[in-house]
Formats: structure tokens, sequence, C-alpha cells
């Protein structure tokens, strides 16, 4: 018998993290039951996401775009330039804190056992960015996990190396934590003590 | 400044149940970052159920064709009917037991206060099957709720009323807890040793 679009729903939907057999079916009954058109509206949403969003030219964050909304701005401080791990980690500081500058998104953590290096964080293209001279501090927030600590200190150095100011996040971010899961006024306030490094 | 393709993702995906702000984000940014083929699936997966499946025009399970593939086999028994509130109770039945008998789903159960009475569950279409003399028992697995046992009893009433015997599952399902949720086991022993109501 070949295998039903309810089937495949179910099977689809755990491509999702954290969803299994169980909450897969339960996703697929509801949407069944009670939202038809948000279904519809969400495997819409999944084609053009999917198929349109790229990375920005500049920061490395998912974008539609050339350039993310961000960059293109021109109301932001180009001489601030905050290296992050990854788009959520962009967006916890962006909805945390006050930020005006600008971000580079690594899309990772050096991870070497993992065959991830500075090439595949783009370092080569920070460091390019680094040396026009436009930026004065490099903000490092990376998460403080042994693989951010070590991409943290490779970052300071890259920064040195091209006479700008390297600076971390102050403590207060929980050791061991993700900053996706940080609480705002945390988040805020470890952003504004941030200290040179 | 219009809505991103992103920022329409994780609003869509918000329609799953469960699943807020924090978790659409973080269902996003997974597809984006490590599953961009398995998200397109899901999108492709999603339009084709939300727009193909309806209802067997037999059983009332969800289905994509007019009569579903239980209710379409030669090798079920139709003198056993088994009613059950919901297609998730029917498929945890289904891969509980050995109930090799056809089902009848209610999609919802008693409420008169929500407007959902007899007709809004099919019980009169139950009616007529059950007037065409082939059924010769209707295991009844409703929901151990209140509104659950209200339609149980409903429906014993409808079987004696047309010579059929009704039945209910054993105890051993936990009082106020869903059939979905239960335990295989315990929901086989459950079936196994149903009760003449
Ligand atoms: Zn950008
Ligand atoms: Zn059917």
């Amino acid at each position: 018998m070949s295998v039903s679009l309810l089937e495949q729903l179910i099977e689809a939907l755990r491509v999702l993290p954290g969803v299994g057999q169980k909450s897969a079916q339960r996703m697929a009954y509801h949407l069944l039951e009670r939202e038809r058109s948000g279904g519809k509206r969400l495997g819409q949403a999944l084609a053009e996401a999917m198929e349109g969003i790229g990375h920005c030219g500049q920061c490395r964050d998912f974008t539609e775009g050339e350039i993310c909304a961000t960059c293109a701005s021109g109301s932001r401080d180009r001489q601030l330039l905050c290296a992050v791990e990854s788009p959520a980690d962009r967006l916890a500081i962006e909805q945390a804190t006050g930020y005006r500058g600008v971000y580079f998104v690594l899309q990772g953590r050096l991870s070497p056992l993992d065959g991830i290096g500075p090439h595949e964080l783009g370092l080569d293209q920070l460091g390019q960015r680094l040396a026009q001279g436009e930026v004065s501090e490099l903000i490092i927030a990376t998460n403080p996990t042994v693989e951010g600590e070590a991409t943290a200190h490779y970052l300071a150095q890259l920064a040195r190396q091209h006479g700008v100011r390297p600076s971390r996040l102050a403590h207060g971010v929980p050791l061991g934590g993700e900053l996706e899961y940080v609480d705002r006024g945390t988040l805020s306030h470890a952003f504004g003590s941030r200290l040179d490094m």
C-alpha cells in the first residue's frame, strides 16, 4: 500500500527539532482538525523561506536579499562590530539591548575535530573588514562554552592584528549557557558592561 | 519595512500546537541552517495534506480518498464497530491492539455548551449504519472524561435501540487521561478486557 498524505505529513514534521513520532502525529491532527488555513500558510512560508533565504554578503546573517536590512541600514554605527555564533544569538542581542552597531554572524564556532576552522566561519572575510579601518571595536559575543571561548580568543587576536579593540560581554551570562536562552535583562546588562579583552 | 521571509516563517510556525515565539525561532533557524531539503519536503507535504485530506464517507476518519484504507479493506470484520473521539485515538488503538474490526470516528464528543450535539458527531449516520444489521457489537472507546462518558452513554443507548450490543474498554485506562497518550500495553489490555454496557 502506498504512503498516505497523512503519513507523509507526519514523517515530514519530524524534521523539526525536538519533534518525535507522537508530537508529529499531534501536530498533523491539530492542523487537519482546526488549522487548515494556518497549515497552508505554513507550507507556503516554508517553501518560500527554504528557497529564498540566503546569507548576507556583509555579515553572513540570513537574508533574502544580497545584503540584510541591518547592514543596509543608514542608521547603524559601523565602528562597532559584534561577532556572534548564530543568527539566533544576533536576534537575542538585537531584541534585548539598545545596540546600534552592526554584526558579523560566524554561523558556527571553531571546532577543529568537526572540520570547522577560521575559513568555515568566514574569518578571512572578517579580517578583510577589520583591515579596512572603519571598525574601531569588535564586540565578541560568542557563547561561554569551551569552543565559544576558543573562538573568542581567536577573534580577539585577529582584532588586535588589525589595530581593532576587542571586547567581550561582561560576566552575567551564565557559564555553560546559550545566549539565545538568557533572559533579556541579564543579556542587556552583560552587553552594557562588556570588557576589553 | 516589509515583513521578511524569515519573520513570515517564524510567525507561520506558531500555528503548530505548543510552539511559541522562541520555539518557532529555533525551528526556523534549525531548518535554515541544517535542514533545507527537509524543510522543503515539509512545505510540500503541508500543502498537499491541507488541500487533499478530507473525511472518509463511512467512518469519518481522515483520508485523501472517498473511503479510507481501513473501510475499503476486504480483511476487516464489519460486525465489530469501534467508536472513537478522534483520528489520533483510532490510530492509538490500531497500533496497540490486534483489533480487526472497523471504526467510527466521532471527530469530537458531546458538548452541548459548545454546540456539539449528536448531529455534529455524525450520530445520525452511525444510527443508519447500526440499523442495517451488519454490526453486532459497538465498541465504545471514548475518553474517560465527563464529556466522553456522556458520549459513551448516548452511544450505548443508540446501539441498544438498533439491537446492537454496546461494550466499552475495560478499566485500566487511567481516569481523566487521554487515550492517545496511554502506553500500548495498558491500552491493549483494556481493549481486550472490554465490558458489555
Ligand atoms: Zn548583513
Ligand atoms: Zn473509513
